[in-house]
């Protein structure tokens, strides 16, 4: 999702880049799992909640080999290769933000399937809506992490944070929950911004199939033809 | 609104599909005329709400044998069915979804008449706004049915929980009235999903219209002309 | 903005309507000033109150007579003509909607005044926000109407209300001012309706225009250009 | 970005224009450091208080003395000079604003540096969010000088503040914070106006920029040409 279409990707790192995504995204949905087991289950559970904070760390550190060696392949400097992949050094800062990814696995899953493709804005809408969905889901995690024991918080349950991240993915944002620690704030700030551009997305997608949907009943022409 | 068109339909089926589309939309409102009768109509009136549920179990059983017949006119094996008609499914588990058919019924009523067809803008906007009416009836009143006797509720009357669903459908969300329940909360975030596509599909159309009618009125070139 | 582009209008009418564009409009402006003395004139200056009254009486006959005019003109029987021109049937019985004509005064003033022209995209988007900024303060003096002295009102001065069309609008929906009358959510349902449209017209617009710029100064070519 | 493609701009007045950009930009960032440092500073830091409002006069009568510059070179009339250049006119009265001429200096720099270009949509979206967060800081700064000290504010710290306006700027208008002052609701206003249009803009980008991905994509052809 970097732009890297300027620059020729050397062959190694493409090599590299298209043998790690899935490992990657499969590594991302465990340390979701992971850092969800670990807000969630109750204080008592000692050794649950420790081997979850382990998957969270195990696989964090693979993010950051991962990182590495890209960054070896890339035979750029280093401050060359931060600057042109500053996405991926925010992933891998903030490994919650990983859905934002999704859309290179998403590709390298579908050129392996061959399997008949969905249309473009149905492709679009697919992407925008599966990473808002996850990125909702971290941010609800997150929030419930900062705000649940808070003073004078209006988030105290799991399901309320949901019920937030939904609330604010779409910007209707009742008011009746909502983060008051900074932590929490700044987790929602990050939400609004990705769940803006990625809504957008979806609304745009979704308007453009539909009018191509409609336009397409006109070109079959007359009732006789259909 | 299924993705049906990379295979093609038997005829059967697609006879099948053209006859009964009317039929079934006029299914459609039975069931929900019935189902807000039943969670409208005060306690004491029992035969109303007898007859009412009777209505909506009648009307459901019509769309499970439709179900039944187009799985067995289509000739596909029962996953490959479900896969390809997901949305045919969800709305026959969830029926007050139904008007998200609506695309289908309108389409078919028009080539019957074969009147001077609104403008494509205009038809995807009449589409897109009826079905997000609908869909705003259809999550008022079952609000309403979960919300109303619940400890702490702020939809307390049908017209609070019709006020809600405007105000959610165009994502202004005030929170004077806001769900708290869970059954509620599900609802809610069903119309808020739905909305925001629909709506969006309003706008753009809206605003793809209004440049189109400027643009045509440039074409019709100086004052003399007009 | 009724889809009279389908049939061709009788010359009579359309000189009629040619003629009469602008002094409607003005009329429109008329009522609202003798609607918002009416509503925001403090109870003590009965005089200007009774002519206020007066001015808002006069110009919905004009409206009436105007419609009955275009109504014969047409030729059309009465039912046909109700249903092609339902939208001024509607401002009819709203005059607070006028402005919703305003896109025809617009055109007939610019084809007068033969001047150089706004591009596409800003008449689109200066139509639109007009439109918007006077169906904001029609509503915002209706609301005002309905509820600065209901029970449990939060909408208590003209401010307020002012205050709470613009949120509404722009579907912050704060949720600190709010309608509970049932004649005030009357009005916010419609101008939620309106306002989501015309607004979403307005950021279209916007974007579209912006990519143009943009796109321009690509086409300038490289610095020694400029 | 006032609409000056239509009449010829003087050379001199050009050539002052292009090299005056930046450093008028680099003064609207002293203006709104000086802005931030006079509201935020506690009140016993008087020699610092004093330093910043002594260099937001500074900055201003900079601005006031390079408009009186334009108008001489661009050899129109007063009137004509104000209705053509009306944006100018507003950013001087409300220095705040300085961000939405932004476009002109990201144009000027890019010219300078020649470095490979941002894709188109990338550019619009890189510009809009960017005015969108300075003109964010900017009214968030103006509401809580605004706010915090009026009884019954919702608005009390600088963080306050800047929670306010992201809510406000996303359109998502939790309720928790919101001005309650005259001052404070007029600039929540512009920022509502403003950050529509530019959130609208980023929006719009990044949609067409991932159908413009998702379609590169299938351009590339079958899994063997990657």
């Amino acid at each position: 999702m970097s732009d890297r279409t300027t620059a020729p990707v050397p062959p190694r790192l493409q090599a590299w880049e298209q043998r790690t995504e899935v490992p990657l995204f499969v590594a991302g949905m465990v340390f979701l799992t992971g850092y969800a087991v670990r807000v969630l289950a109750p204080a008592d559970i000692g050794p649950v909640r420790d081997l979850a904070l382990a998957l969270v760390y195990a696989t964090w550190l693979l993010f950051a080999v991962d990182y590495a060696v890209r960054f070896r392949l890339s035979g750029l400097r280093a401050w060359s290769f931060v600057r042109t992949h500053w996405l991926d050094a925010v992933v891998l800062l903030l490994p919650l933000l990983r859905p934002l990814r999704l859309v290179q696995v998403y590709t390298a899953v579908q050129k392996r399937r061959e399997q008949p493709r969905l249309s473009l804005y149905a492709r679009v809408m697919a992407y925008a809506s599966l990473t808002a969905v996850l990125l909702g889901v971290s941010a609800a995690l997150a929030v419930y992490h900062q705000e649940h024991d808070a003073p004078g918080a209006s988030i105290r349950t799991f399901g309320d944070s949901v019920w937030w991240a939904c609330a604010t993915l779409t910007t209707v944002g009742y008011g009746d929950a909502v983060p008051v620690t900074f932590g929490g704030r700044f987790v929602a700030v990050g939400l609004m911004a990705c769940g803006l551009a990625l809504l957008g997305a979806v609304t745009g997608s979704f308007s453009s199939w539909l009018v191509q949907v409609f336009r397409r009943e006109d070109e079959k022409g007359p009732p006789g033809d259909a």
